[in-house]
């Protein structure tokens, strides 16, 4: 089992999920419901903490829930936790071993707190701190970088916000997600001959908003993992507030811009880009106007919807860490300096 | 009147906040408390998000208060606001005028939160839709690059944390934040002489946790900003989780190190980047242990406390954007790109 197999394992991983959780999952949001859980507290680091991001909007759009995501180190350093009760107190991680991460679902337990355990580990420190645990079922992931595990996440996350507010229109095409990756997916080919002209990049920055923000720092996490590059994710609204200075004639820009209710401020930030300050831009998208203003078009599914298109658009961004990191020699299983499990406090 | 100048007003600004402003903020925190506040929702771009960091740090330790950092986007552009009823809603911007964050304030109006304006434009949009108003009185800041409203920001959030739970010992220590400052300010030339080896660099990661966190944020945005180098700030568990695998010898990584709770992390890494990977580390502490493994250090005073420090550890961090800025012979007033208000939706 590779790198790349799990990669491509990604559309059984989540037709798997949506096969053998959803029971589950809405028998857990009654129990949320129940609570009048307005507020979420999440705890989670690196690839999870993406996960969260995307938790972040969707409960907030979706649900009305705000969520607050934690810094572990007030528990586990300051040893100051804030009040907790009557939220629900959730953290997201694969191997569920981070001492930090489980302080804070015990604090949250201790004050009263509901708390929940997204994992691909049910037998875990973690799923053992928490009262409810949904557990991902994406097998082992053997290889550092996480893939698997993340979009897994992400649908799990889909699922209970679908499940808190349901909507049979939505669960119908969330139903479709697993073609919709199966598609990119076959097309993989083309993100192959897409990163061949990054082969001497140093630094990028990678443009995301809304539901997408996530997937725009989960591509930059899998870049920095694998191809050693400084990778540097923005709203288009916080790039715009400075760090686009920084742009110059190739500059290299990845954007991930569906169709969708943040798409015309993308578009408009492709233009300038585009045209005014001429960087180099890989977009991935699945609205023709905005593919005609980047030097690297990738195609996303015509009929993915928004809400579920950070499940998806990391597909091709994991792609693209990967086929960058074979084209250098790297090694993809295991990148430097980093081990599957990261004991931080 | 320049940037510089603006740099080393900073001393002076924070003692007028200090002089003028603590009597209101102590009659502010009083409301707060009457409405048993202990959730804060905070909306702020670019320079303001990152003093929203610190706040979320100081009131999450000092207060108890959990702290969620807003999404615009979900207000301007899905119009889908979170329920904010018993909350605190907390706008921070130096000009008050972007259109996004003027929602997210009328919209926790409207839904009955408490509301709180941070601005050094008091009659501005945003300063007109909250119900309370500070005014970090920094004078007008001409240079795009914000420098002293960020320090400002940082001071009026440390006396609202400080009037919502008292402390003399606190407070008196409080009053010597400009002094700490001016010793820094004093030093200049050494922040001068020790960005000259940074002359070549493209990109490069910035590390701080807990309270400092907000420091990396900040100051990677000051290098984006005037130097147009990709500068990516790190907590150092998370640059631990994947990132670390960037490093080889020479990378350059900017620490923010001062003595506190999180230092041993923080030592525990630069030994390990330095030792190991043979990375270029530049270090701002008052700690000689770690400095000891630095390529560049950059000693900040000794007395001034942890809770404090990012109002004084970002001073270096400006100088060294301004520096390396005059070194490379670029526009420190107004950085391509850029201007001072930014009106995003």
């Amino acid at each position: 089992m590779t790198l790349r197999d799990e990669i491509f394992q990604q559309a059984d991983v989540l037709q798997n999920l949506l096969d053998t959780e959803w029971g589950h999952i809405q028998q857990l949001a009654q129990e949320i419901k129940a609570r009048q859980i307005n507020y979420i507290f999440l705890t989670a680091r690196g690839t999870s903490d993406n996960a969260g991001l995307y938790l972040k909007y969707l409960f907030g759009i979706n649900n009305g829930i705000s969520v607050a995501l934690s810094a572990p180190s007030m528990f586990s350093i300051y040893h100051a936790p804030p009040k907790l009760e009557g939220s629900m107190v959730l953290a997201i991680s694969q191997s569920g071993q981070s001492p930090d991460i489980v302080e804070v679902v015990e604090s949250g337990r201790k004050q009263g707190a509901l708390t929940l355990t997204i994992t691909n580990t049910a037998d875990s420190p973690l799923a053992n701190a928490a009262d409810h645990v949904i557990d991902v079922q994406a097998g082992v992931e053997k290889a550092v970088a996480a893939t698997k595990t993340y979009t897994a996440q992400l649908m799990s996350i889909a699922m209970l916000s679908l499940a808190l507010n349901p909507d049979p229109e939505k669960l119908a095409v969330l139903r479709r997600t697993p073609e919709f990756v199966a598609s990119i997916l076959d097309q993989a080919a083309v993100m192959e001959e897409a990163v061949e002209r990054y082969y001497y990049m140093k630094q990028c920055v990678i443009v995301g908003r809304g539901y997408n923000y996530a997937t725009a720092f989960e591509w930059a996490l899998k870049l920095e993992e694998m191809t050693y590059i400084v990778a540097k994710p923005y709203s288009s609204a916080d790039f715009r507030h400075g760090p686009i200075a920084m742009v110059e004639l190739g500059f290299p820009i990845f954007m991930v811009a569906p169709r969708g209710e943040v798409y015309p401020q993308l578009l408009d930030l492709a233009v300038e880009l585009r045209e005014q300050k001429k960087a180099s831009l890989l977009i991935l998208s699945n609205e023709e106007e905005i593919l005609k203003h980047s030097s690297t078009p990738i195609r996303l599914p015509a009929e993915m919807p928004e809400w579920l298109s950070p499940i998806v658009s990391i597909v091709p961004g994991q792609l693209s860490a990967y086929y960058l990191a074979m084209m250098r020699g790297l090694d993809t299983e295991n990148p430097r300096s980093l081990s599957k499990v990261t004991r931080t406090r």
